[in-house]
């Protein structure tokens, strides 16, 4: 499995624009062979900051991912508002 | 550094609960010498899921954070709505 967190800080007030896009992406995301997780988590305490959470069988998976038209649209969209982003892997549990 | 991620899947209407109390256990927690991050996540499109980010200077900052009241306290509040609970750790950027 090829699993990690994505933690975003973007401008401010562009959160909820992100999100009221996230579920068409989310969708087409989960609907690809390879994808076993796609979860977008919202900061409790600081209204700027959000974090992705994937998890592909493999990065072959997250690889196909990256080339889908519907995945460039999102990142075209979301990325105007980012101030800082930090990628990171996560040790899957199981 | 020691990072991980919880996920955290809790009982209909709980996650509320646990977010109300959270600010003072995260003020206490931040508090502590080896605490780097204390992070909490709501889950955008599964209202009973969230996640813990932590990141602690090392592991034994980690341990006693454990042994503090204040976490014993919050745990002994949120662990009574855990439905899953799953531990990760993190491979940290910096």
């Amino acid at each position: 499995m090829y699993k990690f967190i994505i933690t975003l800080d973007v401008t401010p007030g562009a959160r909820a624009k992100i999100l009221e896009r996230a579920p068409e992406a989310q969708a087409a995301t989960r609907a690809e062979p390879g994808c076993i997780a796609y979860d977008l988590y919202a900061c409790t305490d600081n209204p700027d900051r959000m974090v992705f959470v994937e998890a592909w069988v493999d990065e072959a998976a997250h690889a196909f991912h990256m080339e889908q038209e519907h995945t460039k649209r999102f990142i075209a969209f979301h990325e105007q508002f980012h101030e800082r982003l930090v990628f990171e892997t996560i040790n899957p549990a199981d």
